[in-house]
């Protein structure tokens, strides 16, 4: 252990009533929930970028956080993978994730950075081994260096796709090199600042080229972990071109890829494209391409990403709910893509707030495991659909446009309007809480 | 003449100098743009719902507006479409758009409405005939009647299914008979209040379903009009499934429908889905589905669909920039799905606000010719971009992963960022207006 | 009792293990928090509008309720006051509120008007008697009718402004005589729809004197209850004057009536105007203004106000937690300013929507009770700004710019940041609920 | 002369038909335009920040802009004040406005920070002296070091207060030696993350207090120039307390300093606060607070502050409108409180930024002025009021409640609606553009 967390214990369940901040009060790895223990559910991830690489600034603000392995060196690499480590431990979270720029120094070239991550490809392989903590998924920064600034795959020079696929493929073999179970594509820099300099057909085919290699990469190297692309509507972009979980099925459909690629979707994300979480997560369910999340929380009235730790237990359970509903996660899990806020100093607090984030997810999981143990919901639903299960109700599908119109004439269909009870399904939603 | 416009001149083009309210500052039918009339560019249409059908109503108000034709007559149908005529001469539009609901009296039941369809059908064509008006577009009322309260296709209710496929082969075949050009489905009721009450997989299926029998249906007809779906995200409804274009361009991919089915973009409707037009209208011809446009504006401020007459020239520019470089129009035009303010009371005023919004498309229009022609903003994006044609460039787009990251390594390519000149490129448009 | 609500139960509480949907799980009138049955903390009202007046119309379409009291003579509206009265007392609501529109049939004229209240009024002083319900409290209504799509004080015609202080004063004496708590201005038409037609310093001098009038007759009539506004910042109106708490403020201290008038503050239009509801709940008490509220939730993807019933109990704890430290109601309480979906057709729905909201209020306020009472939080606030209860603290709001100025530089003051907490504090609520 | 700007010309008017991308098309310094010249009604000011200090960053991404002066030493602050008299002399700018931190380079401790300034002031007033650039206005930033994380004024610790105040005196000594015209106070972190670490009342209350320190020192120093404040309402801070205009009226009446203390507006901030920029400027007109303007623009699809150059004429025209209409700035001015976008990476860029955004505000100048000397719009609301003006009208204005109720029954008064002619005055507008 080094020093950081000095003092803090490792954090256990302790049930509902406990007071103890260093406590779960509803995370509970091994309770059985529908038949597994509540961890397999969950499969929760701590995001290596959030808690040790990002300094507290904001558009308007430096640095507050004080960290002793900030810099640019491999020794400052290898302290803050020691620190990343023992949180893991103390959290007892199964997995973690990682971007190459968070885990290694940044280099002059790509040679430099190849190296770089390559060193810290081993040291964090044997903690790996040592603490028996898993890697969830791996990616590549292409955003934050300014070679990024105008596109990765979608950067008008041809030069900076190049980078970024040779960097790719890097990140690519150091997933699986730690046994990644998803690598995950998040295009902040693709798409644009304004049309006027924008050739959005070019774009498009240069980011659908890139995954195609991505694809054909997994195969080659038989990977079997799943490629994940995350959504988002924009920023740091004015527009990104993986707006939300429909925009992106198109673009898959566009370029043949809908049964290989699924996607990582953000609660965050989801609430700055005009959605919410459970849309996201219901919508990727039915065109069956939901992967994994990024948990955290977007403060409704700002409208930019605020990546907070999530906490209200009723917005979980329908998180969840569709998770479940779409039989679980594979490969996927919770990543926590959630950050400190930038006055929260101290070593407990990232602790805490990671503590408090389990356990508004476990509360969520386990209302929604009752939801759909109950099955009230899912009989209402079903009730109100009936009439497509019939004789009549199947035909309808298979009919032409004249053949539905005489019948209509022929039997003088009227429908009268049903309650669609919405109320009374919330008021049920909340007897699970 | 009806006496409703009583005292009200044809409006006539007199050159951007006049200080008369009732004429034309720019819009100068005849004049050439790029080799055609501005006419056939603009191809602008009135709508007979907003100008015609509305009271003047709004969720906290009741009618202002006090039309001598409002009732549910056919005598009163009839005084409508006369004075909606005199307008369309008045202004001399080529075009107008309806729904059957704004034309014909609400019956008390399917066949009630057919036959009072007819009616007006019949007594419509003969209007066109005698003014040389023609239908841009017709389409089917399906959210407005209490029948389509939870859906038109996407009804849990298969009848509502039945009801609402009879009503749209009656509407198509009226707007075959009038000669339209296209036929639009706008699905405002298409998605879901809850998802709690909701089997989102069911309905895109039904959705999926009833467009491939308005495509089959078009076909057997041997109508050559193009079938136009108009997206917009939410309102009535809290998520409509034609959310925005990329999300209708991945639903027509799900279905095949790709190539025979286009889109109708709305201002408004851009705006309320966190996009501008122009990048509607941008994505739409990349993606090869533009067809038509709704022109409004949306008031930034306000999170409804204000339906407002577009004013603003420096965003019809941009918007028909995208238009013509798709190629302009083919049987699309510009709709005026544009309302009065409800404190707009006069006859006047109704007249005057589409004098004001055709003036604005058509300095737009010439603006965006002028870009075009004068080739300055073409000529910077293929600057831009000139690294994608040459050999390296192309070779990229077919190369692997491996193939590629190898020449990056023996390159030590490390690709310096290159001013995106947005500032001077928004100069240049503002030289156009 | 009428046969609208036939069959459905008097609710009783029957806690949260309850699975029967027409029983309080948390509601218990009698159950004593913070030394008050919780009942004299909620202060309950139904809203006549929403739940009797409202025909289930949207800006898409048209009346989806069916209710038999709907038409405009004065013997539907009796039933209406029937059948109201018959839900009150199935919840056992203590209170109602009204609009003069929602109760008497629109009149021809302001006698008419006046006529058709003053029947109502003596009608519903019976039914108060009999069954005990109380009033929150009256409005007029000065937003439906067109004679005020301009706006009622803010009017450029005075004869509006006439004809709205004469309502006003129908309406004030129509709630003195059933014995309202409170008197409510809700000002949905005072604001704009465009600056250019508007003097904006004329009509803010309009509603300054109209709210002036309304003090002076209410001293003069020896009133005792609460003049109260409710601010919203658009919606009908693009822009509505009383804004948001803050607006309010500076326009009753600008008129001298900051000690005259409180807030009736809404979570739905809270939300509107890009705050939570905590913060204008703890702005309002700061302010000394916080007065009733006007409980619902707004849809937070919707840019318009959904006025849905509450049920996310989280954000009701935090914001009866502001109610309480603002030492709870004194002639204020709980409206439900909350509508049932369009689709919710049956008279259970209405019922249940209550049942919900109901008890997603109080379990929420015992869960602000709960956070109080164990003090953590307070705790935790009052150890943060400690330093300004020393002497040197108190001394600063005292001296001048240079006292200060020589102070840092004689002892070099040079502060360092401390933990804000906000994630523990945020585990802390979580216990509570 | 330095470098950066080499080969780039001093920048002349060249009139409309210009093609010179380095020339004035509408800016013409001289020109009279309501009796008073151009630059006299515009007062056109650089910001040293944006455009000197900002590396480019994102909160996605680092530096993009490569300035030799960037570093934090005197030598490099006073390359920078070099660069940017060069780009003040060759925009013709008669004003710039700065913030401490972007002059100096950052010290150790107050000590240091003082120092530093008082060399750069030195330096600063030569360069002024020299080249008859003057000081619009200088502020202190209180936002960006780490101290100011928890708020200057409204911060927890009184340390933090008084190392503020200290600041603020060195900033307003600096600002009157330079002759600055006005002193600006924008409150980045004078708000709050969470309600629940914040004592709301205690920090309204030490806001009012440091507001009151800087009005007293102002007057003992005989400083003629006005004191601003700068309203936003959140960003970096989740909800800011100088919200928007209307907030901080209200806020200035509680501490009596309504007629101490004017606006600072800007569009951006305006615009995320839920309003035009038109409105803001139109409201703290009448108010009488409406001081200087930030000028710069808002993706309106973006929820943060972007900051860009303004570039559509038909809003300026709305906001200059509201600027003549007040009389036109006082002390006030026009600042480019605009960024580059961080890929505009070159010299030219910078310039030319500021051209089109000159050339922009120059253009709506003109189109205001034209509309305020034709007078049609006033006559048209002048008229619309007109019956305020009459006997009967005031009379209302000074009646009581029953008076005027006596009168609406004993005249019958029923007033009908006339029309608002929104459009036909957008029309109207569109004329003078």
């Amino acid at each position: 252990m080094t020093d950081f967390f000095k003092g803090i214990p490792a954090i256990k369940y302790e049930g509902p009533d406990s007071d103890n901040e260093f406590a779960f009060r509803h995370y509970n790895p091994d309770e059985m929930i529908m038949g597994k223990p509540m961890k397999d559910h969950l499969r929760f991830a701590a995001a290596y970028w959030h808690s040790f690489a990002w300094p507290g600034t904001d558009p308007f603000g430096g640095e507050t956080l004080d960290r002793p392995w900030f810099g640019d060196t491999l020794d400052l690499a290898k302290m803050k993978a020691d620190v990343a480590f023992d949180m893991f431990k103390i959290l007892d979270v199964p997995y973690f994730c990682f971007h190459d720029a968070d885990m290694r120094p940044e280099g002059a070239d790509f040679a430099e950075n190849t190296k770089n991550l390559a060193v810290m490809v081993d040291y964090i392989a044997e903690k790996m081994e040592t603490t028996g903590v898993k890697l969830l998924w791996g990616t590549a920064n292409l955003f934050s260096h300014k070679r990024f600034m105008s596109g990765a795959a979608t950067n008008p020079d041809p030069d900076v796709f190049a980078f970024s696929a040779a960097t790719i493929k890097t990140c690519m073999d150091a997933t699986m090199k730690l046994g990644g179970e998803n690598y995950v594509l998040w295009g902040g820099r693709e798409g644009y600042e304004t049309l006027l300099n924008t050739d959005m057909g070019r774009e498009r085919q240069q980011a659908g080229r890139m995954l195609q290699m991505v694809v054909d990469y997994k195969h080659k190297m038989g990977y079997k972990g799943t490629i994940l692309i995350e959504p988002k509507p924009q920023e740091p972009t004015k527009h990104q071109y993986d707006y939300d979980v429909a925009t992106v099925y198109g673009f898959l459909k566009d370029f043949g890829l809908e049964n290989e690629v699924k996607l990582n979707i953000e609660q965050g994300h989801a609430i700055l494209a005009g959605h919410s979480f459970e849309h996201e997560l219901a919508m990727a369910r039915e065109l069956g391409i939901l992967g994994s999340i990024d948990m955290n929380r977007n403060d409704y009235q700002s409208g930019w990403d605020t990546d907070q730790f999530p906490n209200n237990v009723p917005e979980m359970a329908l998180a969840y709910y569709e998770v479940l509903r779409a039989g679980g996660f594979k490969t996927g899990g919770t990543n926590f893509d959630s950050k400190l806020r930038r006055q929260s100093l101290d070593a407990e607090d990232l602790i805490l707030a990671h503590v408090g984030g389990m356990d508004a997810c476990a509360a969520g999981l386990k209302a929604a495991a009752a939801m759909l143990e109950d099955g009230k919901l899912e009989a209402a639903r079903d009730a109100r659909y009936a009439g497509w299960d019939t004789d009549a109700g199947k035909a309808l599908m298979k009919d032409d446009l004249t053949t539905v119109h005489d019948r209509v004439v022929a039997e003088n269909i009227n429908p009268q309007p049903k309650s669609g009870r919405q109320e009374r399904l919330e008021n049920l939603v909340n007897r699970y809480l």
